[in-house]
């Protein structure tokens, strides 16, 4: 009842009042106001004015899959959308249901308990962010899942536009700060996979980040001073992934390779590369058809596979 | 009750009349028939005598925790242990349970779609083999665990006994064919594994393979011409699991390198290597610190780290 007194308020030319509703739906003019407040405390900006009725202002941004596939150009990534209230970490919910068709897209308006890299936590609360997996079902071995986290931040950044870059391998910064988080996961043979989880975090519409993560985390909203529709942003990186993941299926890593090097700004900078045991100093200076970073050392030339790596001389998450 | 006529059959000298067990445990005569019938079917040999009674001639070889654990000399290898009469796939359950201990061993007496590498089937009939799995928490790349299933191998050859070798990396067989498959799967991030599933299967009391199957598999039984029991080969195989296991950890496949040699047929054999699209002839000469294979062949050294690896001019599995 409360979806049909909304849809009455979308399609009302001005103002409608409160016994227009009531008489068209058949219900008392206090459940109107009931399902008016409702319908305030999602994010819709509703005005009610004496004599007159109700008037709808604003609509939330709410996420949709109706939403994002409208007029979206894709074959099959994001083609099925499983959409949830609320889940523990979409990249679970993506497990659980890894007999789902190659290319399904989980998304959740909040993640109770989010999931970044190596077990930390990442937040994820309710209207201001994209929390969404993409399940894969790639012909390839375990040991190049790697390089699809580089098609993913790839098409991660390209979707977020506004200056949006390539922290290697896949971290996506505005700036020297982190807008958008990848979290890879694989259920695989030794010589096979059986599926890949992606679980992308984009910050949108976070007002301000708390303590320290304020210096390491920015959002859209912080870095334009717009709030962003969420749908577009999430219907951009489906369309850039298939594409890129298309060429990447075909010619690997090589044929992203030129495009890679345009996004990336750790190619080209003096970075660190933070092991368990010991710290490599040197330059990067691109990257292998492994999707590995090369790095120049005193002593030679490193290949870098995993690992943290900073740029060195730039204060902020890079 | 089935299992109260069961232990008075067991702690009986000799024979035991009906009456006996009927007034004993407040049953009819006739329900003693029925479950003494009941047992019967399950394998256990129960003499009738008119006028004495019954008498237990044999057990079955029945798998339990308890029997397993009976003086077995681990420290997390097995320790806790599942126990399923029947499972689609002791993998499966592994992998749906994986937040058991590190060392936890599932086992089922009937996988009823059990499965071996690349999608393959597994035949897995009750009581005349073993179907179980570990699961092993280890701190390594993904791209490592390949190495497990090396160790593994080893293992299994040392707890079946009877001549068993390995062929490269990981079927034992014994003379030219496979008596144990292992088939590993994972869960992992790309620097991090979540969880390893290693599923072994021994065909153990197997009195002969149908058709084509015969040419390739066999069972402790076929070889040796003995029924064995089953709990000692799984105990076995978990002692010189984790022995060989620890060792892994500390020093890698390096560790284990001459002790594998020892175990495998294919080093030193001319070989077959078989990929998708191409096959490359050579000779087997060793295997490197990653537990590849390393076949030199006429144009130079080559090394497999995965594929179908055949030992040409021998009939048979290998």
């Amino acid at each position: 009842m409360k979806n049909r007194v909304l849809e009455m308020l979308q399609s009302a030319e001005g103002y409608i009042s409160g016994e227009a509703i009531s008489g068209k739906l058949g219900i008392s003019r206090n459940a109107v106001w009931k399902h008016i407040n409702k319908l305030r405390s999602e994010g819709y900006g509703i005005e009610s004015v004496t004599n007159r009725g109700y008037r709808l202002n604003s609509s939330p941004d709410i996420i949709s899959a109706e939403k994002i596939q409208e007029n979206m150009n894709t074959e099959f990534i994001g083609r099925k959308i499983v959409y949830m209230e609320e889940t523990d970490s979409t990249n679970n919910a993506a497990k659980a249901a890894a007999d789902m068709p190659d290319g399904t897209l989980f998304i959740s308006e909040i993640q109770t308990s989010g999931k970044g890299r190596l077990g930390r936590a990442w937040e994820s609360p309710k209207g201001i962010g994209i929390w969404m997996s993409l399940l894969l079902k790639p012909e390839i071995l375990p040991q190049d899942v790697a390089q699809i986290t580089l098609v993913v931040g790839m098409a991660a950044a390209k979707g977020i536009g506004c200056g949006a870059k390539i922290k290697w391998p896949n971290d996506v910064v505005i700036g020297t700060k982190k807008v958008c988080g990848i979290l890879t996961e694989m259920s695989a043979e030794i010589e096979r996979v059986n599926y890949v989880v992606t679980g992308i975090g984009i910050n949108v519409n976070t007002e301000a980040f708390d303590g320290e993560l304020s210096e390491k985390a920015t959002s859209l909203y912080i870095e334009t001073g717009k709030k962003c529709e969420r749908c577009g942003i999430i219907r951009a990186f489906l369309e850039n992934f298939e594409a890129l993941y298309k060429k990447f299926l075909r010619g690997g890593i090589a044929a992203l390779a030129e495009d890679y090097r345009e996004l990336c700004i750790t190619i080209g900078k003096e970075v660190s590369v933070i092991y368990p045991n010991r710290t490599i100093n040197g330059k990067a200076v691109d990257i292998n058809n492994e999707g590995e970073l090369i790095v120049e050392t005193e002593t030679g030339t490193v290949t870098v596979g995993s690992g943290e790596v900073s740029i060195r001389g730039i204060y902020g998450y890079v």
